[in-house]
C-alpha cells in the first residue's frame, strides 16, 4: 500500500476497526517458530549444564541426569499450564509486567520489568556464546577464539536491528523448525542404530573423569543434595524464553488466547521431549563432560593429562557427531542448526527489548518517545546498550555459557514468581464478583495451576539464589536494582511534572500583544519568505533584526534594505565579539521586559537541504540559537523553512528513517507495511 | 563586568569603538611568549634532525653540522625579514591565507589553508612525540612507552581545550621565559665550564659511530651533497611557527604592526642563538646519535654491541646532563622546561585551529557556524578531529619525531612560498599606482627582501620534496590535497545555494490566510499557554489537533476539553500503529493543499526542564516532528516553551556552554570577559 493510500486511512478521523489490521497477524504454525526459538535453543547448552555440575562429583553423578532431566521438565509442564492461565486472563500482550503491575501494584511491576531487562542482556549473552561454543566443533578457525566471534555476532546483530529488518514468518519458521527436526531427528537416528546394537559412544567416552577435590571419598548426604540442587538449577536454564508467548498473544489469529494458549502447550511438549531425549542420548553414550575451567579433571583412558589444546565439544556437538559418525551431512545440519537458532534466540532479545520499551514508556517508566512509533534515536540507544552490555558480559566472562548461565536464571525465575502471585490474586478478586458456578469451578482451577505453579517456582528461584548467589548471581539482582531505581525515578520525575503542570483554576493569561521579530542574515529568499510570514500572523509590532560584527557588512546591509523599499524597519545589534546569540536573547528578554503581559515572536528562517553533510553546513547557530530562547519565558520560536532544491533527498531519508519496519514488529502483529 | 553590563554594551545598538577593546591587548613582552612557544620549542629536536641525518655518512660528517646550522639560521632570518613586511602589509590577522588569496587568488588561498590544517595536525604529534622523548630522559617509567604516554597527552590536551580554558598571558610567560632561560643559561654555564677548561662530554661520546651500510668507504661526492641537504632540510623543522605572530597582529599594542614587526624580529634572533648554541655545543661535547631505528650503527668503545635495553636520550638532555653534571638540579629544569614549551607548543595548534577556523568559515570554506562564536559544538568537533589525527600519527609513527618531521616542513613551506609569492605580487601592484618617491623607495626594498625571501623558501621546497617525498612528505601532500577538495566543496555548496537564493524580481507572495494548528498531548498548562499564544496571532483558522492511540485516552481527552469550555475546536486524528509523525505531517499537507495560498503554523508546546537527562524525557518526538515539517512547503513551526521550576539549572549550563572562553582567545586580542 502506498503512503497516499495509508495517509488517506489515517488522517481522515475516523477509526480503523481493529479486523482490518487482522491481515498480518500469526496462524499457529508461524507463531510457533515466531515465539519459540529462545525457549527451544536453550536445550543447546541447559543439558550441558547438568553434566557439567554432575560432574562434580565424578561419573558415578551422572546416574542422576535423567531424574534432574524429568524435575526440569516438570517444573516447565508446571510454568506452561500456568502460563496458559496467563493467557487468557490477559491477552493484551503485557506478559508478566501487567499481570504483576495490575495485581501486586507498580512495584512489583517494575521489578518484573528490570528482570525481563536483565534477562533480554543475558538471553543475548548466553545465547551467542552458545553458539560459538557449538560452532567451534565444526568450525577450526572458531576454536580458540570464541571470545572475538562472539563479540563481532553481537555487534553484527545490532547493526542488523539498528538497520531494520523487515521480518517476516519464513525466518523464524525455517532455521526453528529446521532446529526440531535436527534434534528429533538425530534422537530418532539414534533411537534405531540402538535397536540395531550400533549406537558408538561419543567422543569423550573413553576418557577418565575425576570427581572434583573435596568430592573423592564418600560424599556426605548433604554435600550431594546440594550438588544436584545446583545441578538441577542449572538444568532450569531450559525454561527461559517459556514466557515469551504470553507477550505475543495480540498478535496471534483469532481466538487469540486460545490459539497462544495451544502453542505453548505445543511448545512445552517439543522443549521437554528435546532436553530429555539430548540428556539419554549422552547419558547412554557414555558422555564426559566437565567444567571448561576444570578439564585437568578429565584424563586420557590410562590416566595421564589431555593432549595440549583439547577442546571440549558440546554436548549436542558430541551426540551428534558419534550418531552420525556413518553420516557427516547430519552432523553438519545438527551444528549449523544449532547456531542458528542461538542467534535467533539472541535476536529475541533485540526484539523484545523495544516492545517493552514501549510499554514501559506508556506507563511512564521509561522515556515517552519510546512509547510512539518514529522515535527511532531512542530505539537505537536501547540496541546499543543492548549489544554494549552483552559484549561486556561475554569479554569479562570469556564467551563460556557455563559462567553466564549462574546469572541468567534468576532475572527469569523473578518475574515467574511475580507472575504466578499475581495471577493467584487475580482469580481471587475475581471469585469475589463471580456468582456463575461454571465459572467460578473453572475460576478454582485455574486458581489452583497457579498457585501450584507458584510453589514450584518459588522452591526454584530458592534453590537458583542459594545455589548461585555467589557466583555469579548477585550480578544479575545488582543489575535489577539498578534498573528499577532507574525507572522510579524517572516515574518520580514524570509525575512531579505532570503535577506541577496541572491547570489551575484562574483563566491562562492572555498575551495582549504580539512583538514579532524576523532574525536576518543576509536579504535573500529566505528572509522574505520569513518576513512574508511574520507579516501574515499580523503581530502588534513586527521588526527585522540583524547582528553586526563588521561595520562594512552592516552598511551594505542596510543599503540593500533601503534600495528594496522594504516595509518592515531594520534594526541592528552590534556585536563587536561576533556572538550572535546572546545579543538576540538579550534583545527579547529587553522587549518582554518592557511589555511584561505581550509575547515576543522571534522567526527564524532556515534553510532546508538534503544531504546531510549539507545540513552541518547549514542553521547549526539558528539550532543553538532556538535550544537558548527556550529558556526565556514570554518567548516563542518560529522556524520559517525554506526549501532549497534537492531537499528531496532529504525528505525521503527522514521517512525512510522514520518510517522502517523496526525489530519486534512482528511479536506486535498488525503492521501493515 | 557583569552580564548586564555587558548587554547594556552590546543591545543599544551604538557602536563599540574599537578602542574599548584595547584593554587586553598584547604588550610585546607578553606577545612574545603568547606567539613563540612552537618556533621555540623546535630547537628541542631540529638539532636532533640534524645530526641524525648527518650520521649516515660517520662521525665525520658531524663537522658540517654547524655549517648546516648557520644556513638554517640564514633561512629564517631570510624569513623573519619577509614576515616583516607581511605583518606591515596585511595587519588585520589573516595571515598567509590572506596573503595568499589576496594577491593570488582563491586557489593559492586554500591551498594555504590546507597546508595549515595539516600543519596543526603536525605540530600536535611532532611536539608531543618530541617532549615525551625528552621526558623518558629524566622519567624512567616513560622509557619504552613513549606512545601511549603521548596519546594520553593528546587526549588531555584535547580535553583541557574543550573544557575551555581561560587563557592568561602568565601562563604562556612563564614556560616560555623559562625555556629561553634554561637553554640559555645552560649555554652559558657550559662557556663558562669550556673557559675553565672542565666542559665534559656527554654519555654518547665514548660510543663508536658506525656509518650506514653504503656509506663506509669513500662518499661520492652527489651522495654526500644529497645527505648535507637532508641534513639542512630537517634542520629546517626550526622555522615552524615562525608565521604565527603574523596571524596575530591585531592582538598587539598599538601600533599593532610595529610591536608585531618588533616581536618577530626578537623572535627570530633568539631561536637563531638557541639553534646554533645546541649545535655547538653539541658538537664540541663529542655527541653521537642516530636514528633510533639504527641503534646497531652505534657501538660501544670497544666496539662490542649496545647493551639491552639502551636508551639514546634527546640532545637536549644530554647535554644538560653534561652540563650539568656537578649540579642535577640544572638538567632537571632544562628537561622539564622543554617538556612544557614542547606541550604548550603542541596546544598553539588547539588554539590556531579555531582561529583558522572562523577565518575559512568567514569566506565559505568551512562550515558558517565556525564563523561566530557561540557555537562550541563545531569548535568541539575541530579540536577531537585534531586530537584524533595526531593520535593516529603517533601511533603510526611510535611517537618518534625523526619519522614524523618528514612530513612536518611540507606545509609549512607551501605556505611560506605562496605567502612571499603573494607579497611580491602585493608590493607590484601597489607600486603602479603610488606616487610618493619615499613610498617607492621603501616598496622597492619591501618587494626585494620578499623576492630574496620566496627564492630562499623556494629551494628549500623544492630541496624538502626531493629528500622527503617517499619517507613522509607524500602523505602531508595527500593530506592536504584531501583538505583542499573539502573545502572547495563547501564553498561551491554555499556558492549554489546563495544563487537560489539571490531576491528575483517577482515580489514574494503575502500568504493569504494563517490555518494555526495547535498540538495537544493532553490538557495542561504548556497546552493552555500553546493555546493562549496561537491566539493571540489572531489567525484565520486556530484547532487544536490530538493524535489517539487508544479510545479511552482519546474519550477521555474529549470529555476534558468539553467541560473546560475550550473555545478552540479539537480535532482528533486516530493512529492505530502509534505513530504521531506521520498523520501530523499528512494533516499539514492536506490543509495546504486546500488552500495552497495560505500558510498552516504547527504550534507545538514544549517542556523547558533543567538536567540533561530530564532533557532526554521530553520534547524527543517534538524535536523530531520539527525537523520532519520543515521539510514540508508552507509550514511554519512555533515552539512554546513553557519553563518548569528547575529549568533555570539548564539555562545556567546553556550559558555557560555558549560564553565559556574559547582557545585561542588571547591571540586574537579584545575580549574582555
Amino acid at each position: 500500500m502506498g503512503v497516499g493510500g495509508v495517509s488517506k486511512r489515517i488522517i481522515l478521523g475516523r477509526k480503523l476497526r481493529s479486523s482490518q489490521l487482522g491481515e498480518t497477524l500469526l496462524p499457529k504454525r508461524i507463531a510457533l517458530p515466531v515465539f519459540a526459538s529462545d525457549a527451544l535453543s536453550s536445550v543447546a547448552y541447559a543439558p550441558d549444564e547438568v553434566f557439567i555440575m554432575l560432574s562434580v562429583a565424578g561419573v558415578s553423578a551422572y546416574a542422576f541426569s535423567w531424574k534432574i532431566g524429568i524435575a526440569v521438565a516438570l517444573v516447565m509442564a508446571t510454568v506452561v499450564l500456568s502460563y496458559r492461565q496467563n493467557v487468557h486472563a490477559y491477552p493484551s500482550g503485557g506478559g508478566d509486567y501487567e499481570v504483576a503491575t495490575v495485581n501486586l501494584g507498580r512495584r512489583a511491576g517494575v521489578t518484573v520489568a528490570s528482570a525481563l531487562l536483565v534477562d533480554y542482556v543475558l538471553t543475548v549473552a548466553v545465547s551467542i556464546s552458545s553458539g560459538v561454543q557449538n560452532a567451534a566443533a565444526a568450525l577450526p578457525f572458531v576454536d580458540g577464539h570464541e571470545t572475538e566471534w562472539a563479540c563481532v555476532l553481537v555487534a553484527l546483530l545490532a547493526a542488523l536491528n539498528l538497520r531494520g529488518v523487515r521480518e517476516s514468518g519464513a525466518a523464524f519458521a525455517i532455521p526453528t523448525y529446521g532446529f526440531m527436526i535436527a534434534v528429533l531427528g538425530m534422537t530418532a537416528y539414534a533411537a534405531m542404530r540402538a535397536a540395531e546394537g550400533n549406537l558408538p559412544d561419543v567422543e569423550s567416552a573413553d576418557l577418565k573423569l575425576l570427581p572434583a577435590s573435596g568430592y573423592e571419598g564418600e560424599i556426605s548426604q548433604i554435600a550431594m543434595i546440594f550438588l544436584l540442587a545446583r545441578a538441577f538449577s542449572s538444568g532450569c536454564a531450559a525454561l527461559t524464553g517459556v514466557e515469551a508467548i504470553s507477550n505475543g498473544v495480540p498478535a496471534f489469529q483469532k481466538p487469540k488466547s486460545k490459539n497462544a494458549a495451544t502453542t505453548l502447550l505445543l511448545l512445552g511438549a517439543i522443549a521437554i521431549t528435546m532436553l530429555i531425549s539430548i540428556i539419554v542420548l549422552a547419558r547412554n553414550m557414555g558422555l564426559r563432560y566437565v567444567d571448561p575451567h576444570d578439564l585437568e579433571r578429565l584424563r586420557q583412558g590410562d590416566g595421564s593429562p589431555l593432549p595440549d589444546g583439547f577442546d571440549q565439544h558440546t554436548v549436542i556437538a558430541q551426540i551428534a557427531k558419534a550418531v552420525f559418525s556413518d553420516f557427516s551431512p547430519g552432523f553438519y545440519f545438527v551444528i549449523s542448526m544449532t547456531g542458528i537458532i542461538l542467534i535467533l534466540a539472541a535476536n529475541t532479545a533485540f526484539n523484545g527489548f523495544p516492545v517493552l520499551g514501549s510499554i514501559l514508556a506508556r506507563d511512564g517508566f521509561a522515556p515517552r518517545a519510546l512509547g510512539s512509533r518514529g522515535d527511532r534515536l531512542a530505539y537505537s540507544n536501547g540496541i546499543l546498550f543492548l549489544a554494549a552490555m552483552a559484549i561486556v558480559l561475554i569479554v569479562a566472562f570469556q564467551a563460556q555459557p557455563t559462567r553466564l548461565i549462574q546469572l541468567y536464571i534468576v532475572g527469569v525465575f523473578v518475574s515467574f514468581n511475580l507472575s504466578q502471585l499475581g495471577m493467584i490474586r487475580h482469580w481471587t478478586r475475581h471469585l469475589k464478583t463471580e456468582k456463575n458456578p461454571a465459572e467460578r469451578r473453572r475460576m478454582y482451577r485455574s486458581r489452583a495451576i497457579n498457585t501450584f505453579g507458584l510453589a514450584m517456582t518459588a522452591v526454584v528461584l530458592v534453590v537458583v539464589l542459594l545455589t548461585k548467589f555467589l557466583l555469579g548471581a548477585w550480578i544479575a539482582i545488582l543489575a535489577m536494582i539498578v534498573f528499577y531505581v532507574i525507572m522510579m525515578r524517572i516515574r518520580q520525575h514524570y509525575d512531579r511534572v505532570e503535577a506541577e503542570l496541572v491547570i489551575g483554576d484562574a483563566d491562562p493569561i492572555m498575551p495582549t500583544r504580539v512583538h514579532a521579530i524576523v532574525l536576518v542574515s543576509k536579504l535573500h529568499k529566505p528572509t522574505m519568505r520569513a518576513l512574508a510570514f511574520a507579516k501574515a500572523t499580523r503581530p502588534n509590532l513586527l521588526e527585522a533584526v540583524y547582528v553586526g560584527f563588521d561595520q562594512d557588512e552592516t552598511d551594505k546591509l542596510l543599503e540593500d534594505w533601503d534600495q528594496r523599499r522594504m516595509d518592515v524597519p531594520l534594526k541592528v545589534l552590534y556585536s563587536p565579539y561576533r556572538e550572535i546569540i546572546r545579543p538576540i536573547v538579550e534583545y527579547a528578554i529587553e522587549i518582554r521586559e518592557a511589555n511584561p503581559r505581550g509575547v515576543v515572536a522571534v522567526y527564524i528562517p532556515e534553510y532546508v537541504v538534503g544531504r546531510w553533510w549539507e545540513q552541518i553546513l547549514h542553521n547549526q547557530t539558528a539550532l543553538r540559537l532556538k535550544g537558548r530562547l527556550l529558556f526565556t519565558p514570554g518567548v516563542m520560536v518560529t522556524s520559517v523553512p525554506y526549501q532549497l532544491r534537492g531537499s528531496e533527498v532529504g525528505k525521503e531519508r527522514e521517512d525512510r528513517v522514520l518510517y522502517r519496519s523496526r525489530p519486534g514488529d512482528i511479536r506486535r502483529g498488525g503492521r501493515d507495511r
